[in-house]
């Protein structure tokens, strides 16, 4: 039990924004300690066609890719109807993992700072080997050994958790246009005692953590998602930091739960009814033997137009990792995308202009976005109206206002070198208050809704990062 | 707009607990008023073979029973499975509806005294002809007037709502064992201004309604789902009510949100979390041509052991409803379910002992259910460790223990005089506070759960409703 008179452990994290590292005194010696990680263990990927990958198979009746184990995940087809979108119908290949798997991160204090225990880890789908992983990223199939790798470790600390020491414990969703109602179990939790960084792990501040964000490619998509759902709490903030300009103030006043917001979050959560109610979406699982405007050819399965993602196959063969050798299909997208928040203060609050966005794995229709997330090749195509709202304004803002820009990576155990640009714009724009589609949301408000699963999706998620990032900067 | 001056609604909502009614001044002259309904309404219902439905149809390749216009309902085949439960997998008939509808009550304040707008209504389930019902009850196809009926009245006033009016607008789930991932809009409503209760409807207090509470099957499913949702706020409730004893005194604590609760909201919701994660439940919908276990002779559709539920059909001709004549497939329960809270105060704070529950047709696996919740006859069969734990606490209560025990009907529109025996019982039971499918909680931890979807199922709406109409008696 943790004695009453410790402070939560949500209060004492945000001391990690500013507190200096107990493992490593600068980022630079993380960057040697990760160099080292490659002297130590390494991974080859080759590209393969999907029917030439060992223990996976083709479903007789239905043609989807399935494990010859039936676990892990499948490859299956979704028809999708979206009336009154620019695209009303459509159907797609999508990746079916039912499973919920755990994304934890342990959190122990050092020299009375709070530490985050992370892994270098390499997926097929990295473009650049290595990156900044949770403690633990573990299917279920992964902890309960399908494979008969080794245990995964730490995993322990996260199968029996209640009570102070649990800081985040929600499932989130993932990418709902590649993922059939993928959802991961985002957990946080602090440990007492002597738990020892292993081989490939280390501790990190979260402020270490934030200036590693800067770097393209490194903090991986699960450590994002996991640390976006940290609920720091605006008073804590206010103890530890001092702002150094009116963005960073207004970032900072933007966690206080009592700064006035554009809209109470009683109106923010009757706005998600209204969408999640008007939109009509509906879907249905079919065989991946036809999928309607894609076709199988060349090993990979690819959309007529060459746009969107082609579904690869990989053969991978990997030392220092569970399992040393096995084949996958993977989703490889096109082009690298756009992710952006456009942001603004309200009454010197900051707030970030909120797309309500429909996917069609979503397991409720639709979640919290980012400003813009797109792949803006994929809309050349289309007439001015279909192309994505106010990607004018963050492709073409002055450099000057744009807090963040920097490209990140998607989930390697799934997606092949899926890469995003993500930014943060500040601006002037005013908008409709009544817009269907956009409510502007304080930051506050957001810590209120990550407490709940499929409110805020995994795009936002990443940007909510990169904005408590800046706070210490 | 509302004068800033003004108390919020769902504040002054407490005063209506308690507060004369300016319509009725006691509920006999309800009664009066609502036997007076009969004389210009009748609803004739007729038992009909499922098979000799007009506008219904067995789709050729599934057999699944669907309108021919394709809009409404269909009944359809469920797979589940549901590994380590008593009964790890089975099949049987359910409904799918995936149109969200619309459940609205308008709010007036007359003399001073916020009064409910109510409507009198027939529904071809209902055991007794009218009971008491929302202002509004109506599906898309009522709306968008798939059958060609009279316009829905007062649905304008919940067609493009947000600001200071709005007290509720959550979707929540319906019967997850009946249902298929049905979901309708709960919707509470002030208007300013001069709107009048037209023929059938009648303004009521909320202590009136609570009142009506304790006749059977009158205050219908879709009126008790609605007002379940009010966010009734502690210190509100404090100014209007003085506790008579010892347990009202409890309940009263139990809505301060201040109060101290026997698990804190983040633990609740991280046993939530791991419940949904740990449940590995998985449904697959089918045809309903042929269902492992049911049969369909004599018109209808049943289990083999002759239990559970029939799907039959009923043949309807009804004056003063918007369609004078139709017919239409329905769920028939076999018995009398009990669905029961035991309560007791923890710290002076009144808690109910919740049940994480699963039953197939949840969008989320798992909600929160009452203590109890079954038809006792449905595990007759069943060895000991399978029957529904805690039932022998309920119905073995000491009469003085039992603080609300009357039969409600579910909703009429889908069920045939399905109806269910609500409890509240007082208990000293001491439970394991590790158990891993029960916990205590406050009132007030409900409420804030209350502002987000599918966490806590329809019977146990019901039961927080008849909790709160203990608050004035």
């Amino acid at each position: 039990m943790v004695a009453p008179s410790r402070r939560a452990v949500n209060l004492r994290l945000s001391e990690s924004l500013t507190a200096p590292g107990a493992q490593f005194g600068d980022v630079a010696q993380f960057h040697d300690w990760l160099a080292r990680m490659g002297e130590h263990a390494w991974m080859e990927v080759r590209r393969a066609p999907l029917e030439a990958l060992p223990n996976w198979e083709r479903d007789p009746a239905t043609g989807n890719l399935r494990h010859a184990t039936g676990k892990f995940f499948s490859v299956e087809r979704l028809d999708v109807e979206l009336p009154g979108s620019a695209v009303p119908r459509w159907s797609q290949p999508i990746i079916n993992q039912p499973e919920i798997g755990i994304l934890g991160i342990l959190v122990k204090e050092i020299d009375g700072v709070p530490h985050l225990l992370m892994q270098a880890k390499q997926e097929p789908g990295n473009p650049n080997g290595f990156q900044l992983s949770p403690t633990v990223q573990a299917t279920r199939s992964n902890y309960t050994r399908v494979h008969q790798g080794r245990p995964v470790p730490y995993l322990e600390h996260f199968r029996d958790v209640s009570g102070p020491g649990t800081v985040v414990d929600i499932r989130q969703s993932e990418q709902g246009a590649w993922f059939y109602r993928k959802r991961n179990r985002n957990m946080v939790v602090e440990v007492d005692g002597d738990v020892e960084a292993a081989e490939g792990f280390c501790w990190l501040t979260l402020g270490q953590i934030g200036e590693l964000l800067t770097v393209p490619d490194l903090v991986n998509m699960d450590a994002r998602t996991v640390l976006s759902c940290v609920p720091f709490v605006g008073a804590a903030l206010r103890d530890t930091l001092r702002p150094r300009d009116a963005f960073t103030a207004a970032l900072l006043r933007s966690f206080d739960p009592d700064a006035p917001t554009a809209h109470t979050t009683g109106d923010v959560l009757s706005w998600i009814t209204e969408v999640r109610t008007r939109t009509d979406l509906r879907v249905e699982r079919g065989p991946l033997a036809e999928v309607p405007g894609w076709s199988h050819a060349d090993g990979r399965i690819s959309h007529e137009s060459g746009r969107f993602f082609h579904v690869v196959g990989v053969d991978v063969e990997a030392g220092g990792r569970e399992v040393g050798r096995w084949s996958q299909p993977m989703i490889e997208p096109v082009g690298t995308g756009v992710i952006a928040f456009l942001v603004k203060p309200v009454d010197g609050v900051l707030h970030v202009l909120t797309h309500a966005r429909t996917e069609p794995g979503y397991a409720d229709t639709t979640e919290l976005g980012p400003t813009v997330q797109c792949d803006p090749d994929n809309y050349a195509h289309l007439p001015e109206g279909a192309r994505p709202r106010h990607l004018p304004e963050v492709l073409g803002a002055d450099p000057s206002r744009v807090r963040f820009d920097v490209v990140l990576s998607e989930e390697g155990g799934r997606f092949f070198h899926a890469r995003n640009r993500y930014l943060v714009v500040e601006t002037d724009l005013e908008t409709d208050p009544a817009d269907p589609d956009y409510r502007w949301l304080a930051l506050h408000q957001y810590v209120e809704l990550l407490r709940h699963s499929f409110y805020v999706n995994i795009q936002a998620r990443s940007l909510l990062l990169c904005l408590t990032s800046l706070l210490p900067r």
